[in-house]
């Protein structure tokens, strides 16, 4: 079946749905107007209706949506139904929070090894997987089926090892490193630049400084 | 002097102009055009000419812009020529994480304390702070200018701690934990929904999947 290009905002807010649909589920609500999920995620009803109309009719007029099929329907499309092998790069904090986060397994997200150049590291354990030396890197993600790399190094070293990762094969790079990576067309990158976020922030407190409570 | 309402969409691209023409100042380049910058951003030319127009006439035809005064004015805009007194509520790896993160000292954000209700962690010092009891955090934060307090607890405890935070007077939530939170308009949230991230990742994994190379 043939589906149409959507917009990375849209994309942008489906996990966001995905969310709070498996609340509903588990609170073992079965059906849900644009109404009340416009009141839950303060979004617009009409925000709502656009978004999930990019999927076809998943809702019904004067029913609402079906909560456990709009919940599986939006994993399907988030890819979310299969399971993506996991490694971490770099074993600090972050990279052991990360490692941590159960909630990742419960998406299909499978941790499967951790590395870092640290010959320190090597071998300590975090969770069941012990910390590998960056020279297992490539003969790991050939022979464990890994689609995913988490970066959690520093950024001048970010660049040569998405490199490399690319070279051996990951399709996609979820990137704390502070560095916008280049990588072909084909390998997709997710930044998550912790400083941009908090510097929003920032900016959005002296913002509402200056505007007062005048609105 | 009057600012005009800015989008968030630009005020989320701010950041990562502030961290490419630090680097460039860092390189010792006085000057730079927006076909230039556009080639390093990967961004079009004419929406960075839009996006800095937005904060006045910054740039010059025929010179481009100067590196070191936009630098120097988007940082203000932004809010990083002020301090931000920060806390971080919750010391497992991701709090830590955070507290060593030394870039966002040089932003001018401060790192005043640390706090978890694990009585086990009570004490112990990441990197010169005693983790503090949750009991302490009112005292706390009206005796030291707490601006931003960043949370990395569960999302079952996040809510009411949020609601505390407000009532102390916190300006600004940066929020790990995976809920929405529902605080009053004059208190600022900036999310990092890590699962949500991920997700998009995922998303985006799938569709190159399907989409093949026939582009």
């Amino acid at each position: 079946m043939e589906e149409k290009e959507i917009s990375q905002a849209v994309i942008s807010r489906l996990p966001r749905y995905f969310r709070y649909l498996g609340e509903l589920k588990d609170q073992g609500i079965e059906r849900v107007s644009s109404q009340e999920l416009s009141d839950i995620m303060k979004v617009t009803a009409s925000q709502i209706r656009q978004d999930l109309n990019n999927f076809g009719g998943f809702g019904q007029q004067g029913y609402g949506y079906n909560v456990e099929h709009l919940y599986r329907e939006i994993g399907r499309i988030l890819g979310v139904d299969q399971s993506h092998g996991l490694i971490i790069i770099g074993a600090g904090n972050l990279g052991q929070a990360l490692v941590n986060y159960g909630n990742f397994e419960r998406r299909g997200f499978i941790f499967k090894g951790v590395f870092d150049k640290d010959p320190r590291l090597h071998g300590k354990k975090i969770r069941d997987k012990e910390v590998q030396p960056m020279e297992n890197m490539k003969s790991f993600v050939e022979a464990n089926n890994i689609d995913i790399a988490v970066l959690t190094i520093p950024k001048t070293e970010a660049e040569k090892v998405a490199e490399q990762l690319v070279e051996y094969g990951i399709k996609g790079i979820w990137n704390f490193a502070h560095v916008d990576l280049n990588v072909p067309e084909e390998v997709q990158v997710e930044n998550v630049h912790l400083s941009d976020s908090l510097m929003k922030l920032a900016y959005n407190i002296s913002r509402s400084r200056k505007g007062g409570d005048s609105g």
